[in-house]
C-alpha cells in the first residue's frame, strides 16, 4: 500500500515564502529571537451579520505541535535560488531551522466562543522569527473554520430548531477543505455531516441514505425503494424526486407500509428539486393521511439561510435541512478577511515593549498595539459588551471605554465578566486540553443564547458593543500621530 | 514527533455516507459487481465565461490508487448504528470492503485540456459498487481544481502577457484547499505561488519577499529596506505602502542605488493598497528617472480579472499581478457544480448495456446515456467544434450533429480531430503517466490559443460549438420519453 505520509499538509512549508525570507532576514540581522507579539483579528463579521463563531484553533494547534523542519524540507529550501541564481538561504540558516523548536506563548479565544470584529482571536508572543513563520497557517485555519462555523450558526438560526445537516464534500475546496468545513459546521450547530472521514476523525454524527443513482440502477422507482428498505431497514429515507415527486411520495408510502408490516419504520423522505415549499406541504399531507405523522421530510437543493427563512415563512413542512455547497464553501462570502499583525517588540524580556501599529488611510484597518485581551461583561440576562484592553496597562474595575464609533461604553464592577483569551501554549508546550467537539457546539449555542436577539439574527442585525479600554485607545492614537510624523 | 499519517485525507472515508449505504445495498442485493458506467460533467462554465481548464485529475488518481479500507476504517464503519441502534453494516460487508481492490476502467480528459459544459470529463466503467463509492472524491478534486485553473486562466488572459502570481494560502479553504489551489492555478497559467509546500510537492516556482510586519519591526522604513537588501540582495522587492507609498518608492530607490553600488540590482517594488493605477504610473516615472527602467512593479490587493482589465485599460504600469483570495477561493463563484451520473448498466460483459438517464424538468439537467467520448475537430487555424458521441454507437466520419440549442453542427472527415478522453486506469491499474506540471500549463495555453478569441475572453464571450452525435441524441430523446411513461 502506498505510504500516505507525504500527502500531509501538516508541514512547516504550509506557509508563504515571504515568511521564510523574512525569517532569514531576522536571523541574518540577529533579531530572530527578539520578543514579539502578534494578534490575529478580522475586521468585519461575515455574511453581513454581526457575530462570528470562533473555530479552527485546534487545527492551528496541530500545525504548531508539528512545527519542525525535516531533511526533505531543508533540502527543498536549500534548492531555491534568487535573481542571480545563487541560493536564497545560507546553509547556516537551514541548520538553524533544523534545530528550531516552537517556543511561543499562545493565548486564544476558545473554539465555539462568539467573537466580533477587531477582537484578537489569537495572541502569539515569542521569538520574532517564529511568530512570523506561523502567520499563514494560523490565518488559514482560523479564517476558514470561523467562516464556516458562522455560516452554520446562521443556518441553524434560520432553521429555528430543525436539524441542519452538512452535505458539502463534493463541492468543497479540496478534500481537507471538506473535512475542516464539516468540523466547523458541527461547531456552529449542524447536527451531522455526510462526510465519513469527518465522522471518523472528529466523532461527528454521519448521515446518508441513497442518491438518484440508486433509483436509476433499478427497473422502477418502487423496486429501488423496496430494495433499499430490505438492505437497510433501519436507515430508510427515500429520495422521491428522481422522476416525479408526488409519485415518489406515493411509492415511499407504499414501501413504508410494507416495512411496517415487517416491524420496521421508515424514517422519512427527501425532496431535492422543485418547489420545496409546496412539495413539502403536499408530502406532509400524504404522509399524515397514510399513517406516517412521524416520517420526517428532509429537503436539500441550493439552500442557504435566506432560502430557509423564506421557506419557513411560507409555511414549508420541512423537518430537516440538508445544506451542501452554500455551507461548505460559504458560497456568498467564501473567505473571512482575517489578518495577523505585529503589535509589540522588544530585544529581550528585560526591555520594555516597543508598541507597533500598522497604519492605513482607513482607520478601521489600523492595527492595535500591545498585548491584548478581551473582557466580556455580562449579567444574569446575558452579555452586555466587550472591552479590548492591554494586559500590561490593565483594566480598571469600572470606567468608560472608548468605542471606535459612537458613544463610549460604561462598564462597572457590578457586572460579572470573563476574559476571553485563554492560554494554549507556554514556551511552545501545549497547556490547554482539547475539548470534545460536542462541548464546542454547546458552547457556541450557549453564547449565542446569551447575546441580544437583535445581534443574533440574520437580517438587519445590530452590532454588539465592542470597545477599547481608554488608555489603550489613547496610546493607539498617539502612535498613529507619531508614526505619521516618522514616515515624513 | 507526532505521526503525520493520520492527518491524511487520502482515505477511503473521504466520501459521503450515502455512497457506503448504497454500496451496502448493492452488495446485499448481489449487484455490487454488475458493470456500470458513470460520467463526471459540469453544466455551466464558471464565472459567466465560455470555457473551463480541466484540472484535478491527478489528485483524483492519487485517491483511487490509495483506495483500500484499513482496520481503523472498518472498525469505524462497524460502529455506526441505524434508527434502531443496530449496526448499519453487516460484518460480512465490512469483510468485502477489506478485500476490495479498485478494478474500474477510467478514461478522462487530461489536465490542461479545455473543456465545455456537458462534456464528460471523466468516464468510469466497472463494478457498480466501486463506481458509486468514488463519486464524492472524484467530484471534489475535479470540481475544485477545474474551477481554480479556469479562474487562473481568466486572470492570465486579463493580464495580457504579464506574470500573475498566486498568493492565496492564508485565505484558502483549509491547508489542502490552498495546496490544490496553488497546483490548479499554475496549470491555468500562473507563473508562481507563495505556497512553499506547493513548490516542494509540485515543483511550482515560489515567490515572496517581505510583508508589512518586516517594515514595522524596524525603527524606520529606510532601515527595513536596507536590512532586507543586506540579508537577501538577490530577492529584493520592496513593499512600499506601509506608511506612504510615494515616500516608500523614494526609499526603495535610495536603497536600490546603494545595492547597485555593491553590485546588486533591486528586482522591483510592490504596491498593496490605494489607487494602484495612479500609484503605479507615478512609481514608474520615479523608477525610470532614477535609473531603474527594469525594476518591476508588482501590485496586489483584492485583484480579480475584471479589476486587472480595468487597471490595464486605464494605463496602469503594473508588470506583475499578485492575486490571493479571489483566485484561491474563486471568490465570485466558489464552486463548480459538477455532477456524476450513472449512464449505463449491465449484469456482466456478455449482456448488452441498459442505458440510463437522470430526468429533470430542466432539459439541461438531463444526463446522457451510454459510454461517452468527445471528438474535437480542428484545422490549421484552430478548433472548430466538439461532438459528444457514444463509443458503442461510434462516430460517422462526417455528418450533422445535433446541438442542444440552435442549428446542427456539420463536421466532416477533412477536418483533423482528436478524441479527448484518454485511458487512465484499466481494471484498476493505472495506465497513464503523470505529466510534468509545466506540460499541463503549456497544454492549457496551447488549447486556449487554438480556440476562437470570441470564446476565450472575459466579457461577453460566445459559446464554442458542442454538439451530440445524432444517434446518441435520438437515443437520449427516446429514453426521456419512455422513462416519463415508466414513472407514471
Amino acid at each position: 500500500m502506498p505510504v500516505r505520509t507525504s500527502r500531509s499538509t501538516l508541514s512547516p512549508l504550509t506557509t508563504d515564502l515571504y515568511q521564510l525570507t523574512m525569517a532569514y532576514g531576522y536571523w541574518k540581522r540577529g533579531v530572530a529571537e527578539h520578543d514579539a507579539a502578534f494578534h490575529l483579528t478580522f475586521r468585519e463579521c461575515p455574511f453581513g451579520g454581526q457575530f462570528a463563531v470562533t473555530a479552527g484553533l485546534e487545527t492551528a494547534i496541530e500545525y504548531l505541535e508539528n512545527l519542525s523542519f525535516g531533511d526533505e524540507d531543508l533540502r527543498y529550501l536549500g534548492s531555491l535560488g534568487g535573481a542571480d541564481g545563487k541560493p536564497l538561504f545560507d546553509i547556516e540558516f537551514l541548520d538553524y531551522l533544523r534545530e528550531l523548536q516552537f517556543a511561543c506563548d499562545v493565548d486564544a479565544i476558545p473554539e465555539g466562543v462568539i467573537s466580533f470584529a477587531h477582537e484578537p482571536l489569537v495572541r502569539v508572543v515569542g521569538p520574532l522569527l517564529q511568530g512570523q513563520l506561523i502567520e499563514t497557517a494560523l490565518l488559514n485555519a482560523v479564517n476558514f473554520q470561523t467562516l464556516i462555523a458562522t455560516k452554520a450558526a446562521r443556518l441553524v438560526l434560520a432553521a429555528d430548531g430543525d436539524d441542519v445537516l452538512e452535505f458539502g464534500l463534493r463541492r468543497a475546496q479540496g478534500f481537507d477543505g471538506g473535512l475542516s468545513a464539516s468540523r466547523a459546521a458541527f461547531i456552529g450547530g449542524c447536527s451531522a455531516t455526510s462526510n465519513v472521514l469527518a465522522g471518523q476523525r472528529f466523532g461527528i454524527p454521519v448521515k446518508g441514505t441513497h442518491a438518484h443513482s440508486w433509483v436509476m440502477t433499478f427497473e422502477s422507482e418502487l423496486e429501488s425503494f423496496r430494495s433499499y428498505a430490505e438492505a437497510m431497514p433501519n436507515n430508510a429515507v427515500f429520495l422521491v424526486d428522481t422522476f416525479d415527486t408526488r409519485e415518489g411520495v406515493r411509492k415511499a408510502i407504499e414501501v413504508g407500509l410494507e416495512m411496517r408490516s415487517r416491524g420496521h419504520e421508515m424514517i422519512g423522505i427527501r425532496l431535492d428539486s422543485g418547489d420545496l415549499g409546496r412539495l413539502s406541504k403536499e408530502a406532509r399531507k400524504s404522509l399524515d393521511a397514510a399513517g406516517f405523522p412521524n416520517a420526517a421530510i428532509v429537503a436539500s437543493n441550493d439552500l442557504d439561510e435566506f432560502e430557509i427563512l423564506k421557506l419557513k415563512r411560507d409555511g414549508a413542512r420541512i423537518d430537516t435541512w440538508g445544506v451542501g455547497t452554500r455551507l461548505a464553501t460559504a458560497y456568498d462570502q467564501p473567505a473571512l478577511g482575517g489578518v495577523y499583525k505585529l503589535a509589540a517588540i522588544r530585544s529581550d524580556a528585560q526591555q520594555p515593549w516597543r508598541m507597533k501599529v500598522k497604519l492605513s488611510d482607513d482607520p478601521i484597518k489600523v492595527s492595535n498595539p500591545g498585548r491584548l485581551q478581551v473582557r466580556r461583561f455580562g449579567d444574569s440576562r446575558g452579555f452586555l459588551g466587550d472591552v479590548i484592553f492591554d494586559i500590561d496597562i490593565g483594566m480598571p474595575s469600572d470606567g468608560l471605554a472608548a468605542t471606535g464609533v459612537g458613544d463610549g461604553y460604561r462598564y462597572d464592577s457590578n457586572s460579572g465578566y470573563s476574559d476571553l483569551l485563554a492560554p494554549v501554549f507556554r514556551k511552545g508546550e501545549r497547556v490547554s486540553e482539547p475539548a470534545p467537539i460536542e462541548q464546542l457546539q454547546r458552547r457556541a449555542k450557549g453564547q449565542l443564547a446569551a447575546l441580544p436577539d437583535s445581534t443574533v439574527c440574520i437580517e438587519r442585525a445590530s452590532p454588539y458593543v465592542v470597545s477599547y479600554e481608554q488608555r489603550l485607545h489613547d496610546r493607539k492614537m498617539q502612535l498613529i500621530a507619531s508614526a505619521e510624523k516618522v514616515s515624513l
